[in-house]
Order: structure tokens, then sequence, then C-alpha cells
């Protein structure tokens, strides 16, 4: 079997992802391209953090910048939970697990669970936040690329069984995966909680470091304006890769770089996964349409950078492939 | 308090809606009307039914169109459930509800149990259905509007609140809501199970009828090429309203009947609505943005039409509300 | 003949539309209305005078805000000729047909010769007016409905016969046309220089009045986001008409009013007309599609409110047309 | 100088670029390619020849496929000219330029002179072809990428300043250019006739041979159309570069390949160039973005490959330059 069947009563209730905090160096920089670029919206800002909203949102936060003397690494990714007695269970979940737990103060969250995954990826779970009025249809707001709200994360993972294992045995569902026909281990997968295609996936390599964050925006048009935005003011530079359209979950791409080198993925038509008995879709390594159904290339560095956990330690992946095809 | 509270843990879990049957005069008129036009994909067809499904989706069919001498009339609304238990849950519900039960054979669905709403709506439930291989990248099928999936029904009902707090019993969450402020009565609440803005609304009017089914399509200008094919093809009366977009639910939408008069809304600019937490937003039934943030009226046939349920009576709502504002 | 053979080889060479002057009341409320939601660039200001230009533009202004005692008025229209030497043989044309004319001084224009058309709209030709550097790629200016380019002026005539043979005269080209089948006289035409459906129309209604002024944008989103951001920034009362496709000219359009009324169409999808022997497309009056191809009927006021030329006398049409169908 | 000032009074008027004649080995592959893939449509057909029509067109045809033993070559390139009488002059220019002329018989065209540019590229001038009834409001005819209009040509030259000489001489002037600041030769020139960026192109290379033929779309998403189509049809090896947006040109553009090797443009985003004080903007040819503004790119097949014309010699461009970086 390429991958777990999917846990359909687990421990406890992940309803979705929910933010990331990001450190970085110049905390100014990182405010106007996420602001002025990418369109977030600020909701709390003080000398060393800034929170930031997408437009759709009604929680607080779902990026932290953090300035930090280790900049370009990530601090923490964070879940919501069904409810509060999902915190606890999800701490006995980890304990017995034989991760690291403990309750941390976290402004703007309620009680708040620190753990982390099979690999260091620094967990943390909730499930109140200070909830904002809604700002969808304050149009006058929109700016840059219009997010919506965040959509997914992506890691790097030296060893995306184990990983696909863990995350599946709480509740995650693999919609999408790639197999290495030759060692029949899984190169990449992608897991989803809320009903799309993802909200964590996985990807072979050096690890565990995050390949990217994810947001949602309407259209692709969202996404040419995008382009155009960064290309004339600036940033053509941190523009790594797309537009297109990657076969794997038939979502409309982009890309770019934040000035600590985080990566975004600017991000369009997903689809519905709410059904238990969603069938993953296997994808053949050597089948480049896998990465981008038009045909064209990723840039090297897609493969290779990443941002890692603060403090994590990484391991190499064992798995060998051609880096025109992978991942 | 102007909505129930959800029940964030009922008795069976329905994960979403799933498809409707409606009975056609001329099933190779409608045929065409949802294959040519809509752009629906046939999956079955014989010479009483033609079953349909729309691109992304995997389960057998959306939409039955059924040959009937009682043309104009839907036969029966369905939901999944998450698990073939939930049935059996689902059928002490509705029998503790004093609804009828009784457990149908229906072609390419697993065990189905057949009830009604507290307004006589009739629902099916089944967690099995035929699962189809993919086509949402087989892009040489896309026609008309390019639909990707069902997305909600919308009804009249003649006492709103009694059909929320029916539903509300059973796990549908209100998202958004208009409130009749002499009445203090719920003028139409959009409810939702699969995380978008609603699996089911209703809306205050002579009920139960369907008032509409709705999918759900990538960008704007899907719709606009509608439009153009319908205006040029012989289809400019079965435009009906639109294109806007609502206020409620910031829903970018156009509204279309039939061959039978059957309403068909297409939609899509959606939002997530995961969050158990989530605050139901509250309109003002004198507010002309709420049906259309950019302020044209709707005709009055959208306020009238609807499509009644085969063999369920009807009855008149008290609520008295301005033609010009409702619903 | 429905409408006059175009006049191929015209006493001088009009090249196209270039810009209008609109008196307004407050030139402030007029200012952030055509900055901030059409998009349009000021170019230079002063208390009395807003000049401002569209993205593509590297012409100096497209349109003058005048502040006025007359507000809601327009003082003149005006047109960019081939070459200086056009001017001297529009002088002489204008001349023989009996219109007044006058040298005037324009700030940022080259010589101005000012004159009017058989039924007293002011126009002005000039050859030279002040060049600017190009914009169209600094996409950080872009806000509002990201308006390219000045595309064409709509006018009320009491006589459309009569203003089509005028301006034929002087090398105008019909592109489409409504007829009045009974009185086979010209209910509206549409006429161009510049190789689009239009740099001039005519409709039948009491006149002279501008009926408006239009700008093109590069597709329907942009026009969805203008109506958004109008409906939501205190403008939804300016919102008069649309979305929708017209049958003529085949334009995505939507209407809107500036604070002096002054109605001002936003347009995408003209198609080119240079060949000079296209045949002009002719409209039944009695086709509903002409106006709005998707069927929808135009406001009434859209057939009754323009702006008068200031100090120009009207005069009332003799053709009567049914409102519902008309123009 | 860098480019020549535009001659605005020509010896004879050619209004725009109208259709070109590509050889291709297999008719029917040819065939299917452009019309389910491009969308143009089949106006007549033979065991020979196949004519084809863009959407908006009148004219007869844009593209002719001719069954040849020389399949990946060019036939001849045409273009419209304003009257009967400038065909007369045209033959009286090139006689006077030392080209070879004579008149030929070509279906669907009125009188046509036959004639070649100085660098052998064949073009043929006529005044009249066949007019056919609008299509472009017969939305039930559209597929695939929905194309317009035919745009442009752009040919490979040895000497880019001779062919720019050349075409200016009789009335293409310059929009945009790539200057080399070593040699102080032009590498590339865009000129038009019909009031966009271009009718005709030139490219530093080994030539005369067609780089591309562009169709104009309505807009990126029905280029993301294609792409998705082509690359789910087995055309995905045709599709060669982008999409991306030009520097130059401001066009958001796609390349694709046909059976033969002859490379389509699909093209949205022009502006309008009427005015003949229009300053061409200049582009360093060290400028990246110039090529791509968004920074990626073009493959190295792009700045190689092209069509020969068919019966002419070729020659080999002295400029050197890093292929990175052009043209």
């Amino acid at each position: 079997m390429p991958v777990p069947a999917p846990n359909l009563y687990p421990d406890f209730n992940t309803i979705r992802l929910s933010h990331v905090c990001l450190n970085v160096k110049d905390l100014a920089a990182s405010r106007t391209f996420y602001t002025e670029i990418i369109g977030l919206q600020i909701t709390d800002e003080s000398e060393s953090h800034v929170y930031l909203r997408a437009m759709e949102e009604r929680g607080h936060h779902c990026i932290i910048l953090q300035k930090s003397d280790q900049p370009g690494t990530v601090e923490v990714m964070g879940f919501k939970t069904f409810d509060e007695a999902d915190l606890d269970r999800a701490e006995a979940y980890f304990k017995g697990k034989g991760r690291p737990t403990s309750w941390v103060e976290r402004p703007f969250q309620g009680r708040t669970l620190l753990t982390s995954d099979n690999m260091g990826i620094p967990l943390e779970f909730y499930h109140k936040m200070d909830r904002l009025a809604p700002i969808h249809q304050k149009y006058a707001l929109y700016r840059g690329v219009k997010p919506l709200r965040i959509d997914h994360f992506n890691c790097f993972s030296h060893d995306v069984d184990a990983s696909v294992d863990f995350y599946s045995d709480f509740g995650f569902r693999v919609t999408e995966y790639t197999e290495d026909d030759d060692s029949k281990k899984l190169w990449a997968a992608w897991m989803h909680r809320k009903g799309g295609v993802h909200d964590m996936a996985f990807t072979n390599g050096t690890g565990p470091r995050m390949h990217h964050v994810a947001f949602w925006v309407p259209t692709p048009l969202n996404i040419i304006d995008l382009l155009d935005l960064m290309a004339t003011t600036g940033y053509v530079d941190n523009i790594e890769r797309g537009p297109g359209r990657h076969g794997i979950s038939n979502a409309f791409f982009l890309y770019v770089l934040d000035p600590d080198g985080h990566r975004i993925e600017i991000y369009c038509s997903d689809y519905q996964t709410v059904d238990p008995d969603l069938e993953p879709i296997k994808w053949d390594l050597q089948d480049p349409q896998r990465q981008t159904l038009w045909g064209a290339a990723a840039p090297e560095s897609w493969f290779k950078h990443g941002t890692p956990f603060v403090g994590v330690d990484q391991k190499v992946s064992e798995i060998k492939a051609s880096p025109i095809i992978a991942p």
C-alpha cells in the first residue's frame, strides 16, 4: 500500500493549519513586503513583532513576523483544534508519541500546546484565537495580490514515509502523492484536514525545513498582478518560479521569496476533498507534468532551498533522484 | 438570540450536500442544456434518467434528470454522511423527530435512507456512491461555464426559524442571516456542513419549494462566457438575474432557469468556514446591498418563482415584506 | 442607403478623440473620484483645474476637471490631428460649413482650433500636446479600475442622421448603427477614426448633450473590481448600469456617474476596424439584445440623462420610440 | 539617431498585416491544431489548402495552410492596402527599390502584388479580399484560446538596421527597439501600421526567417486555458515559452509550435499607437526585463529556431551577443 489508510477517527480533531511565525532580520522591510506586495493586513505590531491576517480571515493572525538574530528560520507552525478538549487530548497524544509538550503563552491566542512532530518541526495547537470583524468586503483595503487566506504549509522531510505516517495517525488525509518506483518510497505527499488539497505537504530532501507557506487568491489574474508589481518595484529577483499549473493539486501557482528567503506560494484552483473515501491520486516520479502540467522545469533553487526550523537539526534524505525530475 | 447556537456534536455526521433529482418534461432538451450550456458530464443515461457530474467530482452524480409527468418538480435532495454507521444514527434521529424513514434502492449509491425535513422536503442520505476516475485535468472535456462542483441548495420556507432550528439540530451551522427587525423572525439563513458559506439556505416564502441549486465555477469570466453562450444560442430568456455580487456570502453570481424552470445558480468567490467558532454575519432586511452589493434590484420572479417538491404541500409565510427589499 | 458611405479622403486627418473638459462643482470631490475610484493619474493641478491621463497615454491629458459655476456641463471635446497642416485645413473646412472657428490658447497643447459641430457641440482640434514619459509599466501606480486610455464619446443628438452626415463628411466611419424601421431614420450610430468601434457615437434624444465618455480597461475583472470598490466606499448610488455586454460593439460595459452626474463608461472587448471596406453592422430597434446581449433592460435614467454642453441650446428629437427598447 | 524618423507620408498606404501562408507536411494534423487547439475557423478547404480566420475577422483568411513537400517553410506574408490605387503605387515603389514584382492570382483575394523585401521575405499586397459575415458574437463557435485576430509577424534579420530602414521608408513606424550599446546597431525593433505595437518586428539572427506569427486574445485567462488544453491533449512538447509578460510591448505572451515547427504567439495587453508623434521606447540589450518583465529567461530554442521562407537564402548576422540576454 503506497500511502497509509486515513485515520478517520483520530484522538483529537485538528480543523486546519492556522499560522506560522517567521524569524526575520529587518522587521520594517518584511512588513513592507507582506503588506504592500503580498497585501496582508496588520492586526498588531510592536518593535519585535508584526501580526498579519489575510482578507477573509477572522482569526487574529496567520503570519507572525518576529525580529530575530536568526533570520531566515521558522519559529513554529500553528494549527487550530475543533474544541478546547482537543488540546488536552492532543497533549496526551503527543506525550504518547514521545514528543515534548508544554503549555505556552501566545498573545491573542487561548491555551496553546507546544510540541513537535517526529522530525522535530515545532508545532503549536490552540482552539481560541482573538476573533476580528470581517473585512473581506472592505474592498478599499485590498492591495497586492489580494490574499484571501492562508492555505497550507509544505516542508522538506528526509523521510517522507515517516512524516506521512506521523500525520496520518492524528487524522491528516493524503490527497495526492508521488512515489519513487525504484525504492517504493514516497517522494512527496499532500495531506489535508480542512477539505482542500492540503494543510501540510512533505517533499523529499534534507529536512526538516519549511519549503513554503501558501496563500489562496481568487484568480490567476491576481497572480499576474503580483508579478507585474514585484517586477517593477525592486522585487524581480524575489520571483522564483511560475506562474504555472502543478499537475499535482491542479493549482495555478507562483513562488516568491520574502526578504529573508522564506518562500511564499500564491495559489488558486484548489479542489474540495471533504469526502472521507476520496482516493489519493498517485503520480509517477518520472512524469514531469506532475510538477508543471505545462512542462516547464522548476529552477534548481526550488528543489534545494528551504528555511530551517530554529534549533532543529536536519538529516539528509537517502533517496536520490535526478534533480531534473524531482520533486 | 437571533440564530441558534450551532450543535457542534450532532447525532450523525453529514459531510456535505451531494445531489438533487429534478423532474423534467423533455429529457433530451434538459440533457442538452446541462451538458452543452452548463457543461456537466454525463456518467450514465437511460430512456428515463440522465446522471451528471461536475468536473472535479469523483462521486457518480450531482444532478439526476428524471423524465416525469410532473415536470418542474424536485424529487429529492441528497446528502453524504461521513460513514455507514451515520446512516443508522440518522434513521434513529429522524424517527425521533417524527419524520418518515425508509431504506431505498438508488442506482450507483450504497445504502440510502429516505426521509424528509420538518417542512416535508424529501431528503436522502447515503455514505457510499460509485467513485469515478478524476477528470478535472481532462481539459478537452470542459464546456459551457466549466462547473467544478455542486455547491449548495436554497429553498423557500414559510417559517425560516423553524427550518433553521431543524437543520441546526443535526449539525448545520449558520454563516450569514437576515432578520426582520419588526417581527424579530429570520427572513433568510445560510447554513453549511462542508466548510463553505452554505450547503443549504432558506429564504422566506411559500414553501417548501426549491429556490435554486448552485454550482461552483473558477472565476467570474466563466460566468461571462456562459452569459455570452446562452445569449447567442437561444437561451437568452433563461437568464434571470445577474451577473452581480451578493452582499451576503460575497458570491459573484448568475441565476439561470433550466428548460423546466428549475433555477440554477452559477457561483464563485465563496469563503472558508471550517472554524466552529465562526460568528454568523447578520444582515438588515432594509439593506439593499445585502442582495446585490452593487445595488441593482433583483427581478420580481426571483422572489416568487421556485420549483415544488413532488407531492409536498406548501404553506404561505406569515411574514410580509416589501418585495423590493426581499428576500 | 441607411448610412452614408465613408469619406475615405477627408479634407483633414483626425486621428482620434483626445480629451474632454468637464465642468464640476467640487474640484476636490471630483479629483478623489477620478483618481481613487477610476484610477486616472494627475498630470497637473491648480485651484481651478485638474488634468488627468490614463495609464498607457503619453499625451498630457484626457480629462480636464474645471471648477465651474455651471457644474454638470461639458466645456469642450478635443480631437488630435495627424499634423499641423491638418489644423489649417480643418479651419477652412469648418468655415466652409458655416461653423464658428477661433484659435485658442490651451495649456499643454500646441495650436488649438475651437469650433463646433452642426448641433453646436464644442469641438477643439490640436496636433501637439505635451508628451509625458510612459507609466504603463509602473504597476505600483495602478489604482481603481486600471484605466488604460480614453476610448470614445457618446452624445445625444436630436437628429442622428444629420450628426452622422456631418462627421462622415470629415472622415468618421460608421461601424454599427440602429435604424428605426418606421421612419427609416437612424436611431443611433457608432463612428470611428482610430481603428476601434468608435471615437464618437450618437444616440437619438434631446440634444446635443454628452451621454458618456468611455475608458478602456484590460479585462472584465477590472470592472468587477470597480463595482466592489464603489459599492463599499460610498459610491453605490453612482453605479447606474451593468455590468453587461452590449450587442452593439460587443463591449463588456459598466456605466457610472461622477459626482456631477457626468456619465463614465468603463469598457473592454472592442474590435479592430482599420479596414476601409469594413461593412457597418445594422441592428434592429426592436431587438433588445442590441442594447444588452444578455437581455437585461437598461434603467430609464440611461435613456434620459445626459450632461449639456455649456451655453449650447438643445432640441427635442422628433422620433418617438418605446423607452423599453430605446436606444 | 537610433531609429529612423517615421516616414509619415509614404508612397502607398499599407493599413495592416493580413495573412501568412504556411507550408505544412500533414494537412489534417495542422488543420486539427489550428482549429481544435488554437480555435481558428475554417473558411475554405481543399486537398491542398485550408483557409482560416480568427473570430472577429471579416476578411476571408489570416492563415493559409498549404500542403507542401517543403514543410516548415513560409510561402508568403500578406498585407492589405487602403485602396486599389495603392497597389499600383506599391508596384512602382518596389520596382524603384529594385525588388521583383508580379501580379498573382490568389483565391478569395482581388488584385495581388507579389514582391519581396530587402532581405528577400516574400510579401504580397492586396486591397480586396472576400468579406464574410461577422461571427464574433456566435459564442458557440469559440474554441481553444479564442483568437480574435491576427496581430503581427516577427522575423529574424541578419541586419535589423537595414530591415527597419526598408520598412520605415514605406511607412512602418517604430514603437520600441533594442540597441546594442557596443556596436550601436539595432538588435530588435517593433514596427506598426495599424495602431498597435506592431504589424512587423525584426530580431537579430540568421535571416530572413519567420520567428513567429501572433494572434490577439482577450485576456490572460484564455492563454491559461490554452496551456491546460495543450498540456492534456498531447501537445505539451509544443509549448515553448511562457506564459509571461514582455518588458517590450508589455504583452502577456505564450509561444507554441505548430506541428511543422512554425511558432505561434498568443498575445494580449497591447497598447494604442496611432499618434504619429509617439516616441519609440528604447530598451537596453543588457536589461533582462526587456524580454521577460518578470525575470524568467527564455529557452535557447526561442533565440535560435525560426522557419525559413521557401526558396530564400539566409545570411548570418555579424552582431554577437550573449544568448542569455538576446534578443
